[in-house]
């Protein structure tokens, strides 16, 4: 993509409402605009990440047996009246009437719904275990909407909701979820850990939050320093495997400082480390709390009709873009992991108008991208020190700048952005590197 | 995919509230559930052929040099009272309030946010030309919805909008769109004809609508023999080819019924085609009908102020889903053309319990998954005329049925499901057709 045709409105000044890295970096790069409050528009490089970082959820979703379905935004409360949340979810939840009055919402969650649509349709333990997700927009009607994407109104999540004949099945489902997630964040460069959590309005008794440890992060963990060396790209095959990885990595502590209890904690001070959380993801085993009062049940092998044993599992799709940001940057912009970057390459014509510099420039991004790569080529008349500055800001993982006395020795200069490390190579040992 | 674990709910009956094919169809080969009035959950098997046709959508607005940004569902109704169009949209839009009482509104297009974003951040005539597209659900609370996800409420648009400094350039931009739309509508199987158009509540001067010629379709139209020898799969260069093409489409006749008018139109008999459509794309060319009250101009080459000139574009992409299946079914289910399948072959093991025949049966399920072939294989313990009667309604292109007695004599049995054309091959010469 040639920047003189792109859309990036980036910003040289800090925005007067952005307080965190993330929200700072994200208006500044041209990835996001506010259009209503806690309500955001996605420009091009933006979304980009998102898709990115959508994707790699999917896949994971995917390898772990989920099967993807798009429920509408819009719901009817009946099922949410049925459910006995339409009360309890108080002001959070945006309330619509349409004009016959019907009384709808604008889904902040989907488990009435999910449980609604699998009871219609399955009714025997021979169609389970099944796992249904979705990735979709939500909304909710935060009190005070802060933080840009990271505290928004409108939030894309992924949402799964696994149905189980047993209890023990069920356990299973979520054991999958729990290492699905531990590769998933482990894919995006972020160390996320899980820390037993409180159920909340979800409900259940067994319950874990992935939170990203980044030094902006609004939760005060504490964690036993063990966690370093565990692998999260974990490859499992059966259940007793999937249980032994959720047994390896919940014997280590790990709590909020809502929990944490230095008198308590009996991990040795030597071996706690203090830092702070951004909650990513967080899942939920809950039983029978929808499926009794929606009548989900299927016949069990002995005939008889039983509960389905549900859990609940949500990533917060568009929260990891900020999320990833506040883990992953420094004072000049944003340090993307390759993963998601918008962009591999940011290539960079500091010949301005030289003819010879333009066409060769013009010849490289031709051939990165025949090669399949993906390249932002900042083809723009603007000076040598603004273009270097916008690449940092948007932090691509590479630089590529391309300049008349490197051009006369045949070389162009190779910036690594997230350790600096700049290095001179032949156009052609670039190409090769990067295809 | 194994038809085993996926979440297929297929259904023998044509439910009472269905009366058109799209909508027996997509609900009898479990696409679709409504979850409220024109209101819909797309299960994994719909989810596919949304996906794709998506794509296909995606693809050429990129490859017509429009830019992907995606905008929120829910906007403030600042804007839309700011263009005038608040009052003027009536009861079909969904007016929300927030808990803050703030007026909210479910987008049901979105030329005002657009604009607002495009002014915001472009000031001059030289970042021109501009066309910025998203592909986002919106919703129109229409007062009698029907015939499933063709006259839903929640529905998913592609919309563009182009911006320009001149009326000529901003008809280049809107031709870019409709020789896109020429081939997004043909990749995907279907004969779509532009046809002159009133602007409606869009508002402008110049507009087309793109209908697809369907048996079933809502509106009757009237068009000249000739379009049936043009090509869509157009390819430019130059504003002067796009407008060469415009002309050759736009030069023959075409009306629907609401404007053809049998004793002034100059056709001869034995030229005019009289058909049905399914409108499918809407573009249109409407200048400064929004830039004007909503103050978005540019420096234009002189120096001085100009409002822009704007079209916006069209397509329903969820409306597709149900389009595509009006123009190609028959009495057994659905057609799909390759480019949207959700799969392109489907695998039926009709030998039962029989091992050798399963164990064939998953091999050659391996073997095709491994060389990128979407296949779905049912391997349930179904009987053979289930299976055949799934995979004809579901519709998949191609389907390979493996049973005892082939294997016997080492062969597969694969049907074409368009032509129904039946034929015997080595399952190494299956493998070969379609890797």
């Amino acid at each position: 993509m040639r920047v003189s045709r792109y859309f990036l409105p980036t910003l040289k000044e800090t925005p007067a409402d952005a307080q965190i890295a993330s929200h700072i970096f994200m208006l500044r790069a041209g990835m996001v605009r506010q259009s209503a409050s806690g309500i955001y528009t996605w420009l091009p490089l933006g979304l980009r990440v998102l898709k990115k970082i959508e994707d790699i959820v999917r896949e994971e979703q995917n390898k772990a047996g989920a099967l993807e379905v798009l429920m509408p935004t819009i719901q009817s409360a009946d099922l949410w009246k049925k459910s006995g949340r339409y009360d309890d979810y108080g002001k959070e939840m945006l309330r619509i009437s349409d004009r016959k009055d019907a009384e709808l919402l604008y889904g902040p969650t989907n488990e009435e719904l999910i449980t609604d649509i699998f009871s219609n349709e399955v009714k025997s333990y021979k169609d389970l275990p099944k796992n249904l997700y979705h990735i979709q927009w939500k909304f909710r009607d935060e009190i005070r909407p802060r933080f840009g994407v990271m505290r928004g109104r409108e939030f894309l999540m992924k949402d799964a909701y696994s149905f189980d004949v047993s209890a023990e099945a069920g356990r299973d489902s979520y054991n999958a979820m729990f290492t699905a997630y531990l590769r998933t964040f482990a894919r995006m460069g972020l160390k996320a850990m899980p820390m037993r959590a409180d159920t909340g309005p979800i409900g259940g008794d067994l319950s874990h939050e992935f939170l990203v440890i980044a030094e902006t992060g609004e939760s005060e963990v504490f964690f036993h320093k063990g966690f370093e060396d565990l692998d999260p790209m974990v490859e499992t095959h059966s259940a007793e495997e999937r249980q032994s990885i959720v047994d390896t990595w919940t014997s280590m502590y790990a709590a909020t400082d809502e929990i944490h209890n230095p008198e308590t904690c009996d991990v040795a001070d030597s071996d706690l480390i203090q830092g702070r959380g951004i909650e990513v993801g967080h899942i939920f085993f809950f039983g029978d709390k929808y499926s009794a009062p929606m009548g989900a049940s299927v016949q069990g092998p002995d005939g008889k009709l039983v509960n389905v044993q549900m859990g609940s599992y949500g990533v917060g799709v568009s929260r990891l873009v900020g999320g990833i940001i506040e883990s992953s940057h420094d004072e000049n912009g944003i340090i993307w992991p390759e993963s998601v970057a918008p962009f591999k390459i940011g290539l960079i014509n500091l010949g301005g108008k030289n003819d010879d510099c333009v066409a060769f420039c013009d010849d490289l991004y031709a051939q990165l991208e025949a090669a399949g790569i993906e390249v932002l080529y900042d083809d723009t008349k603007n000076g040598a020190g603004a273009k270097f500055s916008q690449m940092d800001l948007i932090g691509l993982p590479w630089q590529i700048a391309v300049g008349p006395r490197g051009l006369k020795n045949g070389v162009v200069e190779v910036k690594n952005r997230k350790t600096g490390e700049k290095v001179e190579m032949t156009p052609q040992d670039a190409l090769t590197k990067f295809s």
